[in-house]
């Protein structure tokens, strides 16, 4: 499948040497499937928070994850670190959907790819709003075209 | 969307007043997105470990997921209890596709739904493994046939 | 030791039939370690919202976690549930010191227990407040004295 | 308190930018208190994993957490990283007693200082055994001797 055939060039935004968790795995010895939307919200929030002037608490439009979904290639193990990389695919009036690989440090084959839509909505109502300013400017950086070749912007 | 529109009669095993946790609300003080992955494994893990035999240490067929996704409709809040409810959409020779709703307690209305997709291994050299004896007939119990109608066995 | 001789009745408010999650379980095989602080902090503000009227994202005063141990007596293990069992050790004029018992649903033995240190604080500028109102009432409640003897009101 | 004047040169070994994540926030805009017992598992079995030769699945002698304890001083926050710090204070014929501190990255002051015992068992029985070989030896070069001095070795 495509999905299975990604490379860190397929993707714009890299967090390397992210450390696995002793409770990241489960009973079976590997990083439980859970697990990995955790990474996701992380990557993709330490992108939004570090790059793009989101502020969590005080920001008057936040994300909030609509749906959200993993194919699982390879199984990944703490205590190894892992290159978590962000792409953006979709970027609409008041919606984003991302896509994110994990890698295992030094190797080239994906073992997870995720794809995670954010709806921002006013903090207070939550009722959708247009993504604007820094953030989309910041996702606009993302972007890429992955129906039309590997990582070429749109 | 259909999966808005399921209820409790759509599923047929039920983990009701299931208890959040005060960590399962994020920042923006509802469960995060991550957290129903958890509530996943625990519904599905409860049922083939109490009706199916399973012992996840010591039995040589065990599930590892390939697949996941979630639909959010409506957040739900600690320090709430949910009932979460469970189905399974697809049965294969080695794989089994399960469908999860989550329900606040005493609603009607579907807040998430949830689509998790085991392939039974050998416990050792995690080599598919056609799914047989208890976790076979368990699995049976549990079919549905969501697009020929309401919680309708096949 | 004083601790692993404790029963239910040395408790005063109880979360029974509390569901343990597949994740709760590391790969040794029985819940973790770290799990347990995410059960006391359930109990203790599943009790202040339901009972003391705080509201975690609109509360002027806020409860925060200065100090907290565990001592392990008895591995519990996911999927069964738990009763977890809740004192007040002591209340200060803005701290209270929590006491948690964790046993296995239909057992007697207590396998784990918890120490809690709360400050509550203004939540804005995060300064110790005298803790005062439904919050006050609900922690005196809950208060043992389990040096004169099991379970007695101060 | 003297452990709130800890510094990196109280510890031997480090676990250096560890990124925090979204899930670690709780409703109140820092990392639950709970979250930091998963940093000390993680330090600690990382440090037994890669420098002591522990394989979780396969050794015959295992660590189990028989307490732990912490003691919070200043609050840390997603997206900010950490630096882990660890020490061993005791070791003992079949337990250890470990304390890490945690940093922030580029921050002299301490924000949270843990206690963590391990008593090695055998791994099927789980009964006590002596601490030995590459454990001991990783175990030793961590000892500190806090009472007599800043991280001067027994």
């Amino acid at each position: 499948m495509a999905l299975k055939a990604r490379l860190r060039q397929h993707y714009k935004y890299f967090l390397n040497n992210f450390q696995t968790r002793w409770s990241d795995n489960d009973q079976y010895g590997h990083v439980n499937n859970a697990i990995y939307y955790h990474y996701y919200d992380t990557i993709i929030n330490q992108y939004l928070t570090t790059k793009c002037s989101l502020v969590p608490t005080k920001s008057t439009s936040i994300g909030l994850c609509v749906h959200s979904s993993s194919d699982y290639f390879k199984p990944v193990e703490f205590p190894n670190t892992l290159d978590l990389a962000l792409a953006v695919t979709k970027l609409g009036k008041s919606s984003v959907t991302y896509e994110i690989g994990v890698f295992e440090s030094g190797k080239d084959e994906v073992c997870v790819v995720g794809k995670f839509v954010h709806v921002f909505v006013d903090s207070e109502g939550r009722r959708p709003v247009g993504i604007q300013g820094d953030i989309r400017r910041g996702l606009e950086e993302l972007l890429v075209d992955h129906e039309r070749g590997n990582g070429a912007k749109l």
